[in-house]
């Protein structure tokens, strides 16, 4: 089994040919990752990915989500429990039955992903199966014994040239002072993701804030303080590199109280005495103070809302976190943004990122405020989204209102390591795709084609990032 | 004027042969129809139909529907009226207005589901028009009085497996006794709607419950009578055939009180003392109570919330309920189902199966929700949804996510008998035309479009329906 | 450089044909234009139009607004402040500023327009950027100092049958009296926008109805006198050809109160004491009031709601309404119309035509609805959905369950005269772009597509809007 050589293209000739042309431009320019969460300390420590199993189920919420959907156990596949209790461990097993259920992916870019990384990263041509499980699994694993597979050496083989994480304020980025530290040419960056120390509801968030204090030598039991220090934090995260915050809420709104009034609510949030719709609040204004300290410090603000995280009660009881139970739902920005925007939102010196989990707020919401608003950029077509068709309908809600320009080109956003190449892959097709229909219906002259193809595969996530 | 052969299938010549390849080795296999609302009284009976007006244009609310919004009065169609007044009663009347009309359905699944009728059923090759009324008419009642075209001789002609009629709890099931006593071959199986005995709005709700105790002999004025009384009720419907049940809710709001406090509601339900907000969450509560006694006996629960019903209050005053203003509404899933799922939505012995009207949440809430619950599963897009586009969409918007094995192929839903084959056949051409795009983009190998095209004309709804 | 012929085709060869051989058929018909924002002084008195950034940047909130969301100022492209205070004046220095940033446009329906605009209207045929920046403003700048492109002789090489600008019951006409008493054959009629004089929260509305008093005889301090100045008015308005009214409220609601009801709301109104929810029930009263007396006097109603208007607050501070900061937002149809519908919606003497900025609504609220009630149909996807892509989801949307006689053909609701042929032209290509597809997919008859294409280009449109 091969690889179509022009997957993703449009089937007519003579578009497909618009497309073949554009992806060759295009196709072996660097690869910028400046949002994910891939783990530093693989960087730092380069030692080899375990196993098969390790590296490509155990730890994908999109691979063992599907699995457990057509009622395979999550302990199973070694996902560990949340009581430590005993789960499968041989990875040949898990492998296997992943592999009986290799069928379920038909058709999602999961499939897409995986038979990338096993034909392009590892080099094994078949097509997994029951059948073909411990071939496979033998392949992968002889691979993953060589130096060659190891975190480094992929990340130069997979033409990486910048790849940010994702910490907290709270980290004291020891893994990437020893990645700066070893003199490997590798450009692995940081981002700050503050929820520990702006969400009210998140787990310990007064011992986080009072960390935060001891982190920076600021009086984090004030407001003042308190700003202070995640200005602070901020600096320490780009001498790491960090060009951009990230932040995740589950909704798109944003306040933009008085100091006052906003010291008042951050008093109450320490005290515990915040409920569902103040927490809420609280998050709100402090995406309006990010983006007023993004003023001063440069740092890109990137927002993505919309998800309703652990859905499932007896899987967070059992398994914890980020186990495929985060479900988007229907998210407002017009009304929830216009606080931070009309602070901010025309001063041409800030960039905010926006993210969606709800495409039908594409056409209605997102182009219309990305297309008028100096300081907004979207983002990709992120997590449920990152797919073929999600990016096509993407590009297709986005394009006639924001234009290209008011669009950042490709994030992949992904803790799989080995499914980056394929990701930036099916990006780069599926844009070259859209653009080479827009040639074809005489929408946009081919020489202007190639510019946009280069843009939003390299110069747009350069520029919006800042890197 | 003929059928084009390659109806449906993609325009660019390669991935139509592909589409035209995948249709032959489907278009024959068996209809099953586990969803609908024909009346199971044809069955017992076989006496022939009335006359092609009655066939065609005064039981089918999409033709009337679109006739009335042109400014046809519902009465020159014969539809009845509630107070039993005179409407028109000449079927080839009805039949002239409805033919002169029949522009109107130009781009509309219901004109190929009447070509198809017209051509393949009853072997019509003209194009409906004034013109050509009484040749159509004709020709069609001349069909009608031949035993060929009596329900039972069109049942074995369609090829139908299986067919599931819609009954109440308090039906007796007399037409399904009949069909099981006469001997005939053909599977005519009921399903479990109750809707007359859950939803404290519909009409006569307590005195329905009451009979519910009747039929039973259990005390249905107590909540643990009532339960009981559902689940002798389940049992009877069993024994006729029944896999599954059929919940029709305005919202897709589900509840999972303690006992206590769902025996107080049905309570304060069976006094009519509930407001609106009571009545739903009453409805709420016994999805949840129907999902667990489906752990018991294993019938399939069926959800389709999202339909404000009658909507035009002159219409329902003169015409009553079905007369085609039940207009969808947006419907959130990601909150109402998770009492319900959290319940038991991981419990891989339990099979939910959702519908939808509200398209925007098969990408955001659906096919994310079906992607991870073990015991959820995707319906096929329903009413306003049963279209070529309609279907296309679906499965643009759902497969990535949620894969083709978290759905459950296609059910017609109808009370038309003879659009039963087109619609089949219209979602056999959709999905073939579907997976023909995937296999030319380079997404699915072509031997497994192939699998997958069974699967989802037969398999996935006989595994589904556990028929 | 040429505008490909071929544009907005499909790009399958056969299906290319069909759509090219429809297009053929419709491209020389007759404009008309019965929604629309043009100046009735151009027509009346026909000075030449200043200068090319006076006549295509400036003005046009879709091209500053896009060059603002990349960091332009709008005063350096001599967008008007609101305190009257300095901004750029020369129209080459604006003209040069807009061509360095045409790469913008590209992908959207802008550039489709200026292209078309440039090319076939002034007759330059270069690609427009910083390069070309001074050929073409000179070229266009000699072009307007002839007689040929004053307004009255572009209006009638568009080819434009008629055109409708929009009026409040204030205004007192003169330009469309000056036009009809200077003998030009040209048909300019007028609509009927209360928009001042039902909207509670319009500046100076208390003032606006007394002046509407003044200007009927009425005594529009009570209600039954404010209802029969507006029916005075919409007498005037019709001797001045006006056939629609035309009413864009932030959201879709409607209200059929009492008329004691109704008659207290209107005094709360002119006291100023409605708060938001007071003064959007006075707005929704009043739709149904102008479908009242639509059935008497045979004007159009005209319903575009869902858009938040001056989102930005700096940019209303400092230039003031129309500045391309107007965002849709979710609107809903379902409930809000029921009180109009239920009131009149079933009379087939009336038209309502229903505009959306949210195209999730068309499958889901507005196809059902129009397919169903006599009154309804659906206009052209407006806006941000005016563009290829936009309209070609609306008719995949729509046409299913509306069918193609439910909508009223296309509108270009612009002020932006020189975009009038290519908005046309898009539409007219869409569109039989849409139905080559359904032709060669075997859902429409060829001979059939002929006629809907010229339906959908003239005759509904004619018909809807009473020509």
């Amino acid at each position: 089994m091969q690889l179509d050589p022009d997957r993703l293209f449009p089937v007519e000739p003579r578009t497909r040919d618009l497309a073949r042309g554009l992806y060759e431009s295009v196709k072996a320019l660097p690869i910028l990752s400046p949002h994910g969460h891939t783990d530093p300390r693989w960087f730092a420590e380069n030692t080899p990915f375990e196993d098969p199993a390790r590296l490509f189920v155990t730890p994908d919420h999109y691979v063992f989500r599907m699995l457990h959907s057509q009622g395979v156990a999550l302990e199973s596949l070694g996902v560990p429990r949340a009581d430590g209790g005993p789960v499968e461990s041989d990875g040949r097993t898990i492998w296997r039955r992943f592999a009986a259920h290799y069928h379920l992916f038909r058709g999602t870019p999961s499939r897409l992903w995986l038979d990338h990384a096993f034909h392009e990263v590892f080099g094994w041509s078949g097509r997994l199966s029951a059948d073909t499980a411990d071939a496979a699994y033998d392949h992968i694993a002889d691979c993953l014994s060589q130096d060659a597979f190891r975190p480094r050496a992929l990340f130069e083989r997979f033409n990486i040239e910048v790849i940010a994480t994702t910490e907290s304020p709270l980290d004291d980025l020891r893994w990437h002072a020893m990645i700066r530290d070893s003199g490997w040419s590798g450009r692995v960056i940081t981002a700050y993701r503050p929820d520990p120390v702006v969400d009210p509801e998140f787990e310990g968030f007064a011992d986080n804030v009072a960390r935060l204090g001891d982190l920076t030598g600021e009086d984090t039991a004030t407001w003042t303080g308190y700003l202070n220090a995640h200005r602070i934090r901020r600096r320490f995260f780009q001498s790491f590199g960090a060009t951009s915050t990230d932040h995740g809420h589950p909704t798109a709104r944003t306040e933009d109280l008085s100091q006052e009034a906003a010291a008042k609510l951050f008093d109450r949030a320490l005290r515990g005495q915040l409920d569902a719709d103040g927490a809420d609040a609280f998050r709100g204004q402090m995406l309006t103070e990010m983006a007023r300290m993004s003023l001063d410090d440069g740092l890109v603000l990137q927002i993505h809302p919309g998800s309703v995280r652990n859905h499932a009660a007896d899987i967070f009881a059992r398994f914890g976190r980020d186990k495929g139970f985060d479900i988007p739902r229907r998210t407002d920005y017009v009304g929830a943004l216009k606080p931070l925007l009309n602070a901010v939102g025309n001063d041409p010196r800030l960039t905010v990122i926006l993210f969606m989990l709800d495409e039908t707020t594409v056409s209605r919401e997102l182009a219309p405020l990305a297309g008028a608003y100096a300081a907004l950029r979207l983002g990709p077509p992120w997590w449920f989204f990152d797919s073929p068709e999600g990016m096509w309908r993407f590009r297709a809600a986005a394009t006639e209102t924001a234009g290209f320009y008011n669009t950042v080109g490709f994030n992949d956003d992904t803790r799989a390591f080995c499914s980056i190449p394929a990701r930036h892959d099916v990006a780069r097709r599926v844009d070259c795709a859209y653009l080479a229909t827009l040639v074809a219906s005489g929408r946009l002259a081919a020489d202007e084609a190639f510019e946009v193809a280069t843009d939003l595969t390299y110069r747009l996530a350069k520029e919006a990032y800042r890197l």
